[in-house]
């Protein structure tokens, strides 16, 4: 690959060209500063200008000039992205700005089909937009995360995203039926076709889900809807330990079939930053456990879902498989109990980790990695403090480390980088993930390196090289250089 | 790419010392023949060899030399595939003869990890082995198809097979969670990890699936394993029409979520093929209507399945969805209703097509496109006769025109390539797909060239130059050159 250059005032007029006035916004500007900030303030970016193009024909144009004159591009949807994927940081051999990209004018939801079961929304729908529209139409779009009412369709097709229903409808990669998008050069795929099976040729839309902007740039995608729930069970259990919490699952399932549509694990440590940081919201369950699940059941009304689960519930209680529990009994029990979940992340980063980790593992080793995990980090300091969390029910933990009581982040600094490769190493001896959703970006392409295997970074390699041959995609993320 | 060269004796002496005495299979010798015919006659194979891999290692070993002397490779499954993909043609322009590498004795299952919901095979593991496999560990492996008795994994992952069970389990896409696969040059792309969620980098797994071989060599799977369905409901129903099966569908899914787990849609005409080579079959349903629907519901014992289907299924009849009938009282009769569905392609072989198409539509299209096609149809001969059936609840129709009543396929020879092409033709219009699930090998491979997106086909070049620069992997099957 040939090294990128700065935009010049020519190419920026050139650039400003394909597009109308409110398309362009000068990285000076107070309003490209959110731009330029990773969502934890951790990445301070830069660019040459912000392009909000209105079109598929717009981003065309713009990666056509962009090509020519090998100036690098960074995808951005709602900038919410954890691994720094949307953000090109300033410093030393940080090299020529890039022009920032972001898809927020192209949030339009082209044509909701029902009777096909699809949708098909632009890049920069807000993912609540979108699953308001399938809801419009009496229908379900499953992907929902705590960033939903800010993230965008194509960054989460770009990232795969995850999320708390991935057990029952799998991750974005899973939703998604085809993809418009624009190559490096300009060309545009078009491959929006609502189809359940179509076997012509290599997978390119699985090629670019997940390439975090480094292929191509996602501009519209055709996703699947699927019939809205009826009825919805919701619950907290206690859990005598994390084994117990898979065997409980595995049990749930084969009781109750794809039904089971959420389980997620969350410890005493992320309760405890809950009473701290909201007080008056009460813990449905007594005697603060040291392990809990939230347990969402749903199906289609007239199932009799409610009583099955319930008399399964019991079932477990006798079997030892939870020892205290909660049915939410009323949607404001339900939305508190998920209220609990969807906080714990905005705790976390009030308490300030150490380090954060987001990885999976095999479902077996789950109890034997969070007890050995363990281990690792009374290593660096036993009073240490671990909120490990997660989708449970995909074999996804976000195991974070925190400063000792009292103590603050800034005391630990140095902990960080140890910590996170000791327990990355512990993850990938198990034969887990060390990024189950979230990505590589730029914070995790190191780890790529040490952790991925070698044939398979030499085939990443030569497909970039193939497809965006002079390097102008989202340069620095996923694959370092 | 560099041409091809056909393996010297001296190359073959190579190779054959990669292998153990089992592994070297001379093209000339009766036992090679079956790997060098298509399995309905229609192309007449050729090799300089037949080799018979036991390990990964002698895979790579084979490719590496392959790689260095440009030595063409056709890798072979079960040989069931329906597009010419595992067979590279005899005749004038066919290029050096390649070897042919079979997967048969790959055929271990590695691990059986229920409590991980994942079983590890070998790519040359008979599909209904596998399938076995799964059982005796008390989980399901949903993959089921005609030929699931000879074909194999490897090919079932290398063309992304479909089969009855995909409108609730999905393609085997998405029965995969990692794939072992030897690349062009030798190198081992080492991905079992049995996790349900991996965000590491370009997703290879996927550009594998579905490449037919081009791409690399699958010599392993990670494979998801399911909760076995303790209770299944199977009823064979008379519908009025196409359309209003796919509403029967569609109000069959919003009453019963996803416990509709095959739908499948059979002709008039296919019954007439059954009762003239199997006269000693009942048909379960009187009077021939013109459109009957396959349908099974499976669920989890004790959610009262059986009752509710028998329940809808009245309300369908009074909706005026279905006009007829038989739910299946016990396994023999359930057993029967599945025989007709798998014996439509033997029929149709036996009364020989003149024409035969893998198709699939957006659902809301299903209906207008059989109207239309039959109009097509028509204007080639309005004694023709069409038997369309398949895989509804995909949208995946097998939609194949014989000779009228009386007539031989031979006096209809020229109207193959016409009623093909206006078929594809009208199946295009519709924004549907020329090939649903059989892939493209090497008879699709003009259809891909006249309706693919012109962008999509020029990635899918760079992808293979990048990874199997010198051309060696199924040369001629998908892109034509």
């Amino acid at each position: 690959m040939t090294a990128l250059t700065e935009p010049t005032p020519e190419h920026l007029a050139e650039l400003a060209g394909c597009l109308d006035a409110g398309g362009v916004l000068d990285a000076a500007a107070d309003a490209a500063q959110p731009y330029l900030v990773e969502p934890r303030g951790l990445i301070r970016g830069r660019a040459a200008v912000i392009l909000k193009p209105a079109s598929t024909a717009q981003v065309a144009a713009i990666l056509r000039l962009c090509h020519g004159h090998r100036i690098g591009v960074v995808p951005y949807g709602g900038g919410t992205g954890l691994v720094g994927g949307q953000v090109s940081p300033e410093g030393s051999g940080a090299g020529p700005r890039p022009v920032v990209l972001s898809l927020e004018r192209m949030n339009r939801i082209r044509a909701v089909l029902p009777s096909d079961g699809a949708i098909i929304a632009e890049a920069g729908v807000v993912l609540a937009d979108l699953q308001a529209a399938a809801s419009g139409a009496g229908r379900l779009f499953p992907l929902s995360l705590a960033a939903e009412g800010s993230c965008r369709i194509g960054g989460n097709l770009a990232t795969n995203a995850g999320g708390v229903q991935v057990l029952r409808y799998g991750t974005a990669r899973d939703l998604c039926l085809g993809l418009e998008a624009v190559l490096a050069d300009g060309s545009v795929l078009a491959g929006l076709k609502p189809l359940r099976k179509d076997n012509t040729g290599y997978d390119l839309r699985h090629l670019l889900i997940g390439s975090e902007g480094t292929l191509g740039v996602i501009t519209a995608a055709s996703l699947k809807l699927f019939p809205r729930p009826g009825e919805v069970v919701t619950a907290m259990l206690a859990v005598p330990s994390p084994d117990s919490a898979v065997t409980l699952l595995q049990t749930l399932r084969e009781g109750l079939g794809d039904g089971v549509s959420a389980f997620e694990l969350i410890a005493g440590q992320g309760i405890a930053f809950l009473a701290e940081f909201h007080p008056s919201r009460p813990d449905p369950l007594g005697g603060r456990p040291d392990w809990r699940v939230l347990v969402e059941i749903t199906g289609p009304s007239g199932a009799g879902l409610t009583g099955r689960a319930e008399t399964m519930l019991a079932e477990l209680f006798e079997a030892g498989l939870a020892s205290d529990g909660v049915l939410a009994a009323n949607e404001a029990q339900r939305a508190h109990m998920w209220w609990m979940r969807e906080t714990l992340p905005e705790c976390n980063r009030r308490v300030g980790p150490v380090a954060s980790h987001d990885i999976s593992l095999p479902l077996s080793r789950i109890g034997r990695f969070i007890a050995e995990a363990r281990d690792v980090v009374d290593g660096f300091g036993p009073s240490l403090r671990v909120n490990c969390f997660g989708h449970l029910g995909d074999g996804n933990l976000h195991y974070n480390v925190f400063p000792p009581e009292g103590g603050r982040v800034a005391g630990c600094r140095a902990l960080a980088g140890p910590v996170r490769t000791a327990i990355h190493d512990l993850v990938h001896a198990h034969g887990g993930s060390f990024s189950a959703e979230h990505g590589i970006g730029r914070m995790k392409t190191g780890d790529l390196e040490t952790y991925g295997d070698p044939a398979k970074l030499a085939a990443m390699r030569a497909i970039k090289a193939a497809l965006d041959p002079r390097g102008i995609l989202n340069p620095g993320a996923v694959l370092a250089g």
